[in-house]
């Protein structure tokens, strides 16, 4: 499984950096601060859902690698745009400075802007999909993306800075923060590979709890991990008064519910054949992850 | 031809709060900020640039109001984020508080990228179009509003503060800042109605004098203006060192080089019967208003 994923990464950076070549940008210093992010690596995890998901189904997901380039520009931006002094006030990713800490904030609301808005160019670059399902598949993702998803959640999430909220709210925050784009990572591989609903319906399940679980494990790791296997300040939850899942409960139940999680996206799976294998592999790599 | 765009303005106010409405927005504090920019009255000049240009080919532009509304959630979007203090600083806009001034810096951006994010939701709600075509549309929107169109000239701009630039430099600016989502909206418009390659030509050369013209005129009222007409500080330009068309030259050749460049832009319409008496109205009166 590691090894198709390292495939499939540098499938995806080279995608990245041949997607940004072809944008003709206005101002050279706006084209530095998006590829200074972009070409940051990570996990590049949103891409390789959604190809596993359209391998799930039975197709190559590799075929689809436009659509997947724009989920990895779209979750570019939201930690650009996260990491400003007016959001979450970070300083450091993955290991680096971040965005505005090295080209302003200025430039850094800009260079998200338009990492945002080169997703839809980039989804229109897509060959070989009829425009019908394209169609669909810019619906999925600009929900999901926007004020009912991702930006949602992440309004949810500066609301509740400072105060105790509920178990049920966090789940709010999540869900509208990282699992909506999951979400339309995995269904948008699905709908590209022409999925019936029923393998749909099973893997929208799946991002549902592989998205909490995945939330956990990064709540987890502000805890116990290093800062440098994660690439930033540990602590920094507890630093910035933000519940967590370890906050509201404890450690060993944050951990417990964390494998609960990932077992439940296991089972969602369970219509599918080897296909699925590398989603299977996904949840527990990601639950026993360092970083 | 006052008439007409009074009607058209309302049909696209109401158009936009119902947009909103079938919005789900996870976060009610982002709504609010949300609405009280989308909503807070302007031309409506992009949407009724779109809808004048189906016209003008021969279709009823009213047919397209979704793609409309989704042009002026980017033009709001845009707004807010100039107004941030990392961008304009503006404190006054349309004679009322900025977004970041009543809401916050944070929730200002999320509130920016939500409404930037939501075209794309919009473009898509757009009824009795061809999926090519749509998808065609969404194209040339995007691409305008991102870094080789809009965002580009932003950035063009923001690297220019303080500095004299030359009349070149000045033109890629707007170009970029205003000129692209100009010419997204009628090209649009264009697009949607069917146009043949010579209108489109037409109607895209008719953008370029259109968006140059509206931003001499832009940099004249600067100057000339009252504050209360135009609901914002006159002579922010100077106080913010910013180059503008009468800077560069005067303000007598200033308002020669509008008149001279409206005149191409009526020029650009020969091909035009009645259908395009509209379009032909709208340069007179954008360069001969006080607002």
């Amino acid at each position: 499984m590691k090894e198709l994923w390292k495939k499939r990464r540098e499938l995806v950076e080279a995608a990245l950096a041949e997607e940004l070549a072809k944008t003709p940008v206005l101002d050279a210093t706006l084209r530095a601060s998006m590829e200074y992010s972009l070409m940051a690596g990570g996990k590049r995890l949103r891409p390789i859902l959604l190809m596993a998901a359209a391998d799930a189904v039975g197709a190559d997901g590799t075929k689809f690698l436009s659509v997947a380039c724009a989920l990895e520009t779209i979750h570019t931006y939201s930690l650009i745009h996260d990491d400003l002094p007016a959001m979450d006030d970070d300083a450091l990713r993955r290991g680096k400075a971040t965005n505005h800490v090295v080209y302003g904030d200025g430039i850094a609301i800009l260079a998200g802007d338009a990492l945002l808005t080169l997703a839809f160019t980039v989804i229109l670059r897509q060959k070989d999909v009829p425009a019908e399902t394209l169609l669909r598949v810019v619906d999925e993702i600009s929900r999901a993306a926007g004020a009912e998803g991702m930006v949602g959640g992440q309004a949810l999430d500066l609301e509740a800075e400072n105060r105790q909220i509920t178990m049920e709210e966090l789940r709010s925050v999540h869900r509208g923060k990282t699992g909506a784009l999951f979400c339309a990572a995995l269904r948008s591989g699905a709908i590209l590979a022409g999925a019936t609903e029923e393998q749909l319906a099973a893997l929208t399940s799946y991002a549902d709890h592989f998205g909490l679980a995945f939330q956990i494990t990064d709540d987890i790791l502000d805890v116990i991990g290093s800062a440098e296997e994660i690439g930033k300040p540990v602590g920094s939850d507890e630093k910035n008064n933000k519940s967590t899942y370890v906050s509201l409960t404890s450690l060993p139940e944050a951990q417990a519910l964390a494998r609960c999680t990932a077992e439940a996206a296991e089972e969602a799976l369970s219509i599918f054949g080897a296909e699925a294998d590398f989603l299977r592999g996904l949840v527990s790599y990601l639950v026993n992850r360092k970083q």
